[in-house]
């Protein structure tokens, strides 16, 4: 995981958040190449969930809702974590971390647990009460049960369908940590995908979970890296008729990277007793009103960019001398091509610049004169860059240029007019 | 402006937030055509700013950070307003709101303006004390001033040169309103472009100006809903040296589209202070370090995706009957094209659908059977969809569709065949 962080902050993937004021409470910013690396997985998501699917639409809800949601939910009764207290040292601690007798610093007393609400809050206008009180969504979820019928009623929606958002959530965990896998403020994406029946909805969730562990594996994500968790029903939240987590093989252990839920019609009921509005829908087949069913994919992004970066970090020796390289999938890598002059000299310069902003039209890529080619190379192999392009004397004769593969690193000669279709190739 | 509301409600655009609740504090929710066109003008902003330019880095930083940064910053000293309350009802006013001595709901007496900050405040961890305050940010940034000399170390960039950053911002106003002109929660997209000198920072606060209006006009904006308004002295913000507005015609009047403010050292000179970090920039020519300028162009993405819905609406009378249409540039339109079966006979079904499949693998388009091929048109129109496809009887025959332009509403045929690339330029 050292490996991890440290190239991660080296080459600006992962930094700490506010670091020159000693950091803040194991939150982290991305970094150039990082921004990118996350905007590319959540474009993958969209693409593959949302824009190439024909049953499922966007949503993008805020982040602060009316704060009945919550109540509706069960969130504000049930989304809490034990909390025991030293009696001696005043220190405060998770109950599952404890023996719940004496404190693990200590050895103090402990208090008896008391149940706290990992939901953040604050106030909304300007008066500081009971009534101004609002939460920061601990999930994207609720707002789409709370739109399901807004949909439904401007949209041509039938059942089956999803609805599809990525946003950021808030949860006020009191042991965050392992990098960016558990974090207070995070980015899930999250379908709610609705059906007709309890029986449909079985049948649903075993399909999610096929489509999403896919889904990785196409990205990339080694299959002997990922493996399912089905929880067993005590474990089960609030809302929850089965639960099975695609879990991935982190540095620290198999843990959650996306977790599929059958929630039943839990949301929709509870939304229709709390607000009063009918959250039904009409079946033109049956003619009856149904409440759906809904299952839920909802991963992490945070996760999946740590799952993407641990995944393709390799580090091998290459004649003698280290190499660490990111083999991510195209499709994801931050930078898509590094366009070089062989040496610094004008003309090689000039023709590789003007590859280089022809390219830079659609899409990232960077200019690289400074240093030997070897070193050139191994820079982008460190932020996972698939191509290399060599501008040399001979590129001024023939009008071609060596292209370097990051994974094989072998080198082939093609025509300067082809590496527009030789990349888009490569990135599909 | 209701005309707006309307069809961005009726068409899947933008919904009051958590409205089965009764709403919420004007925040609103963009629906399933809604947060399309809102990534579609991130994207354009993105691709526009920071890919094609080769001066311009991402950065995606987090919405907690240290509190010091406020105070680094002067948020929490300085970023407030002026607040009233009325002895008599006990409501709670803005001071810019009142005539300062009678309440205008009820007419008592007000009390003294007292100063009341615009941050939203939470608390992070298990206690709620002073030490454990945080704030949601009020703008994205800080993010990038603190991370600035970890950028400077982990790249290569080289002075003058921009951090880009797309995110969600929070000020507790007291006055939300004009729908989603201003309201609590918003998403910015912001550049902080630093430079070696004041002087440098003057000429390229003009640049920037010229290159931000542009950039709206270019994405369809009318230049004679733009214009400038330069902030006098006097209204500036504690930490600007000028500011000039990018204003747009709102139906409520030209307002603030885009702020482009020379923020002078203030920021960086603020966090050396602060945090004790030397922040400055090595200057290889003159072999000096130097504190740098900064010049911000900061837009709001809620504002810009307003601007462009509205300034897209059109209503025009076409043969005797109302139609509503949104001109948006294909760029930013939600979706990029429409196929229909002229009638639901299985042959053309089967081929509008195959068309339909090819074409969503690569953009968002959607397929109608439903009601005649006018209405169908219609219902395009009021979503912005560039062209409508149809394949008809004589397609069967010849390989060809009727493409209909959704501006001028002209038709004509093209081969199967070259629909994509047909897409591909009008999108461009």
């Amino acid at each position: 995981m050292d490996d991890i962080v440290n190239v991660a902050k080296r080459r600006g993937f992962v930094y700490p958040s506010s670091e020159i004021y000693g950091g803040f409470a194991n939150a982290w910013d991305y970094g150039p190449y990082g921004v990118l690396l996350k905007n590319n997985v959540k474009q993958a998501w969209w693409t593959d969930m949302v824009m190439k699917r024909s049953d499922i639409v966007g949503l993008d809800s805020s982040i602060l809702m009316n704060p009945r949601v919550w109540e509706a939910s069960g969130h504000l009764e049930n989304f809490t974590d034990p909390l025991v207290d030293c009696k001696k040292c005043k220190k405060r601690f998770k109950g599952d971390d404890t023996d719940g007798k004496t404190c693990p610093e200590c050895g103090g007393e402990l208090t008896e647990a008391r149940q706290f609400n990992m939901m953040f809050k604050t106030h909304a206008g300007p008066t500081e009460d009971t009534a101004s009180m609002v939460y920061l969504r601990p999930e994207t979820a609720q707002g789409i049960f709370v739109d399901f019928k807004t949909i439904l009623d401007t949209t041509r929606n039938k059942l089956p369908f999803g609805v599809a958002q990525i946003g950021k959530s808030f949860r006020n965990e009191i042991t965050p940590g392992n990098f960016t896998f558990r974090t207070r403020e995070f980015e899930q994406f999250e379908i709610e995908y609705f059906v007709k029946s309890a029986l449909e909805a079985k049948k649903v969730f075993d399909e999610w979970v096929k489509v999403r562990s896919e889904w990785y594996k196409g990205l990339g994500i080694n299959s002997a890296n990922l493996r399912l968790h089905e929880h067993p029903k005590s474990d089960l939240a609030h809302y929850a008729v089965t639960v099975t987590d695609i879990e991935y093989n982190f540095p620290f252990g198999f843990s959650e990277l996306e977790g599929i839920a059958n929630r039943g019609n839990y949301d929709l009921s509870q939304h229709e007793k709390f607000s009063g509005q009918e959250l039904k829908y009409f079946d033109e087949e049956t003619k009856t009103k149904i409440l759906p069913f809904v299952v839920e994919p909802s991963g992490g992004v945070d996760r999946a960019v740590l799952a993407f970066l641990i995944d393709a970090y390799d580090n091998e020796k290459v004649e003698g001398e280290e190499r660490i390289v990111l083999r991510f999938n195209p499709r994801l890598a931050p930078i898509k091509a590094a366009i070089f002059p062989l040496i610094k000299k004008e003309a090689l310069v000039m023709r590789a610049k003007e590859i280089y902003h022809q390219l830079k039209e659609k899409y990232f890529v960077e200019y690289d004169e400074s240093g030997t080619i070897g070193r050139r190379y191994r820079r982008q192999d460190e932020i996972g860059t698939p191509i290399c392009i060599t501008v040399d004397f001979d590129s001024l004769e023939d009008d071609s240029v060596t292209v370097r593969d990051r994974d094989s690193m072998k080198q082939k000669r093609i025509k300067i007019s082809e590496i527009e279709e030789f990349l888009e190739k490569k990135l599909r």
